[in-house]
């Protein structure tokens, strides 16, 4: 199990030296995951994992992490320091050792400012990037292992969404909130070990603002619900999306809005093979949804990679010019947004294969109650 | 309610006058919340809060949180970016605009690297150090309204921990994780929002790592087991720890360590009061763990504060040199860590008051069943 994570290390090194970097610095993110085996939350304390272009990296960690970094992790240079010192000296050394100070680094794209800052004044000489810069192509492509978890979270998603889906008649009265509460019940009884984001539950008008998450208000009759969730599994997320009506009639122009979504994201998922640009993806879905006349109603790109994070890349957006490859993973989500009124989004997780792609998530897309 | 949220930016700008820099700017974090009234969690989009030492502050954000933005925040200068777009753009015409191009720039001290880089691209005439040089004090000091949320937290933890000490011997053959569940479950049957941090359970050696969450061990008679959990309620979170024996008989050392950790939090409250330094609470704690000679196996601070954040000033560290005030919150949590055997943490939260302080948790902190 160590190896994959040194593996990827060297990887890592082989891209640093291949853009004329001196070493990739990260902090607890999925990126230390992904290079070191060690995960943990963002804190306040110095916890840096520095990789260098060539030979071995090193953590500067607090002390209390010292048992587990030498558990989970293959790195053997643990630099560790106490509340009340100052991490900072270890900082210097450890840059010195690793022929860092004076050099290019490539910063954690999720360091908070807090160490970016005291990076900058501990090494005065050094410049600073990004870490995707030599991240994000090895991140994107998914190894074998990684597309099975993948596979096995968007099965748990997809059994919960048929399950909410039966709810039918009982689900009108119970608030965004409760219907949350119980998709996220679900999708821990179904096998996953937490909800990979805030579970979206938007009924009615609360539908129209892509980013709800879920309120007070009860569902109605006929109230179309956007329902967007899905469990980590395995440390790979699920991220799946349907818009339903649990009982009842719903707005008139309801349906008209959920069959060019759907439309659109056959069509966006029909772009998808080997060789073509993000954007070209983003473009087919949304060329349907202008088709019917809701081009302004169709707020966001089309999608976004998934795998340690939720949100990676690549990004399936205009100006993406990105090309797909085997073992890419992304969300095609198209979506209409009518403020006031309701929205609909539906979303399928797809990996690039080498002729096409297979999609992970299969589910019904309909609205009308299972 | 948005008066709140005004005047904490008025007070912001007064300090941003005080230490001499021209603006602050946030991203989606407890900083922009307590300032705008809006909440979101961060993200790979620009979504940035400008705000200059006077005048009045502007977002740049993407065009799909238009509405959330208009209901949920009283900043009515919002500029929004589509997907595709580069948001850039507007950042240099917001900062030119707000008059902050060539200024002292003070960043969320959690923005992302990704964002920092992008600001210094952008604003290559700024100077920029942290956000948290004028917030911090105005967070640490909570109003009425904080500490009431507060106590409301602290009162659903300390109810939770009593109900899942009396599974007793019940409790012995759950798994770590399958206990942990249980703890989240009823946090959110008594008003809960969300666990407000992983939950830990730390049964026999787990327990000495003192940020292991919870694994799959199962809970054996005699094991001492840490448990550290809390819920948000009004989006504050509630922190408290306890170490316990479910059944049977713990190792002979323990019962020792537990009456060391016990002293030492009594010492840490009483050492709590206006005008003290951080730094002599920590001192107090300790000084009481050295004296059962476990003064090695203390490897943290005695404290971080609790707002908004779960881990946030002041930290009750030696060199912090911070002196205490009414309305501070912090939490008071020493711990003895015997690698291979066991753990012992006791965490009480308390606000400092006019002339000492106010415990917000009262459940038993022994460790024999209840």
């Amino acid at each position: 199990m160590t190896e994959v994570f040194e593996e990827r290390t060297r990887r890592c090194q082989q891209r640093l030296q291949a853009v004329d970097a001196d070493g990739v610095v990260c902090f607890p993110s999925t990126n230390l995951y992904y290079l070191s085996g060690f995960r943990e939350e963002p804190g306040e304390r110095h916890l840096l994992l520095f990789v260098p272009a060539a030979g071995d990296p090193a953590f500067v960690a607090p002390e209390m992490y010292d048992e587990q970094l030498a558990e989970e992790s293959w790195v053997a240079d643990v630099r560790t320091w106490s509340d009340g010192d100052d991490p900072l000296d270890l900082v210097r050394d450890v840059a010195a050792d690793l022929d860092l100070a004076g050099g290019r680094l490539l910063l954690d794209d999720r360091m908070w400012a807090l160490f970016t800052q005291d990076l900058r004044a501990a090494l005065p000489d050094a410049g600073f990037g990004l870490a995707s810069e030599v991240l994000e192509p090895l991140r994107t492509r998914k190894d074998d292992a990684e597309v099975a978890a993948l596979r096995r979270a968007a099965a748990v998603a997809d059994d919960v969404s048929v399950a909410v889906r039966e709810l039918g008649a009982d689900a009108v009265g119970m608030t965004e909130a409760e219907l949350a509460r119980e998709i996220e019940s679900r999708l821990a009884d179904a096998g996953g070990e937490e909800p990979a984001f805030e579970t979206i539950v938007g009924a009615g008008p609360n539908g129209a603002k892509p980013h709800h998450g879920h309120g007070d208000r009860e569902i109605e009759p006929g109230d179309p619900v956007v329902l967007d969730f899905g469990a980590f599994v395995d440390g790979y997320p699920g991220d799946q999306t349907r818009t339903v009506v649990f009982d009842g009639s719903p707005p008139e122009e309801f349906d008209r809005a959920h069959r060019a979504v759907r439309e659109a994201l056959r069509a966006g998922i029909e772009a998808v093979e080997p060789g073509v640009t993000a954007e070209s993806v983003d473009r087919a879905a949304r060329e349907v949804v202008e088709s019917y006349g809701y081009g302004e109603r169709f707020v966001h790109r089309t999608g976004h990679g998934v795998g340690l994070d939720v949100h990676e890349g690549p990004y399936i957006v205009e100006g993406n010019e990105t090309e797909l490859e085997p073992g890419m993973v992304f969300s095609v989500e198209p979506g209409v947004y009518l403020p006031g009124e309701f929205g609909v989004r539906i979303e399928d997780l797809v990996v690039v294969t080498g002729d096409g792609c297979e999609r992970l998530n299969d589910s019904p897309r309909t609205w009308q109650p299972l």
